[in-house]
């Protein structure tokens, strides 16, 4: 019996370009794609049609399937001899269930390899074109994520939140109110600059630029949506006071296959 | 006059396959690459010969050109008309000065653009098939950097190694018995596992699993090397007890021009 392989494979923030040449390899090697709902519509067009292609992911919280199915799905198509790539956005080391994947391929003797891509945040950083650490402005970055553990609340931010810091804040919507009393309440300036981006690096990219104490009126946008908090958005601010960079968009032609 | 344009690019940890396909072709359509040392030599070798390639990097810690002259080169090839590739190794938006060249692009009033890449630590933690976040083990994730500021010292990191974080420490060696002893002082329990990746991705890649209070012991290895610390690093312990992966090196095959 020939057993298959699973890849976690990070889509990467949603432009096509983005992918590494590694991922796009897999997608067009692979026999089944179990995908998450957040990996962008233009990557999924790039998997050959003969391609099994099922989305396993959440939406607004609902899960279609239970993390223990999804387990089951991966292990039984890579018993079955196949292919599998088990295609996650960002990066899928960060703030997914890569750890318990991981850990069920193992218990099951399956084989895995993992393909890194790159998370929302530096997509995001690299559009707007502001630096994440700088000598001046920030040493240290810090990953957070706003989505409350199932039994366990918000995460604890106690201490993480210093002046020379720049914090990346995963799903930070829809209540940007509270966010910024919880920012707030860590002690950061209200003065601090914050930029939301939203859908970073695909076509429908949005930005907007606030102080923490205008960040409760936040506009509406899609998800995903990643916080930039901390010195360095600044930055982002004096550019669009002033911009020098043309108005094409940066996206990337999405013709891979050449 | 035509002026060219100025692309920071991220060119990952060292694996060709590892770029984006926005690296691969800015690499391949450039006039001119300025890159840094660290840059491996796999990815060097896929820029095409009429290319022209400059290193402008440092070896321990000694510029062979002031930042300065990198801005002045990077801007009179932009105003000669060249397509400039300013090549960084992982994401050129954390612990380098892609804050500075920006800036003097701007000022200059040279277009520019920046295309993310996968940083050292996700490379790493891909590879050693590790989540760097996860729901029971850590809720954060925190980049630092073990370099020296001019004039500042070491960077602050008082209050960011809390027990539910993963910390990603950049430049950490060599001298691991310093670093150790910080790392000591911020709280940090004694029993805390560290994983020092060198060469993350590369086929020269090297693991060391270390306790914190054996870190001071860390064998001599090559640079860059990012050292991973918490409780996370303890699942790479367990699968190397209990391998199921197979031998084989994980590098793709670097043929990225088909």
């Amino acid at each position: 019996m020939v057993i298959g392989k699973v890849y976690l494979v990070g889509s990467g923030p949603g432009d096509p370009a983005l992918l590494t040449v590694a991922a796009v390899r897999l997608l067009e090697s692979a026999d089944v794609v179990f995908h998450d709902d957040l990996v962008s519509s233009e990557i999924l067009e790039l998997i050959p049609e003969r391609v099994h292609v099922e989305s396993v992911g959440k939406r607004c919280g609902r899960a279609r399937l239970a993390q223990h199915q999804i387990h089951s799905l991966m292990i039984n198509a890579a018993r079955d001899g196949c292919k599998v790539v088990r295609l996650k956005s960002g990066d899928p080391l960060i703030f997914g269930r890569a750890g318990e994947e991981i850990e069920a391929l193992r218990r099951a003797g399956v084989e895995y390899e993992v393909v890194p891509g790159i998370t929302a945040a530096f997509g995001a950083a690299a559009r707007v074109g502001i630096p994440l650490t700088d000598r001046h402005l920030a040493s240290k970055l810090v990953f957070l994520s706003n989505h409350q553990c199932a039994g366990k609340g918000l995460f604890d931010w106690s201490g993480v939140l210093a002046e020379d810091t720049t914090a990346l804040i995963y799903m930070p919507g829809p209540d940007y109110g509270s966010l910024a009393e919880r920012l707030t309440s860590e002690g950061l300036d209200p003065q601090t600059p914050c930029l939301v981006v939203s859908r970073a690096t695909s076509a429908k990219q949005q930005v907007h630029f606030a102080r923490l104490a205008g960040l409760a009126e936040t506009p509406q946008h899609e998800a995903p949506a990643v916080l930039i908090v901390g010195a360095v958005a600044e930055r982002y601010a004096a550019a669009a006071d002033n911009p020098i960079r043309d108005a094409e968009a940066l996206m990337f032609s999405a013709d891979l296959r050449n």
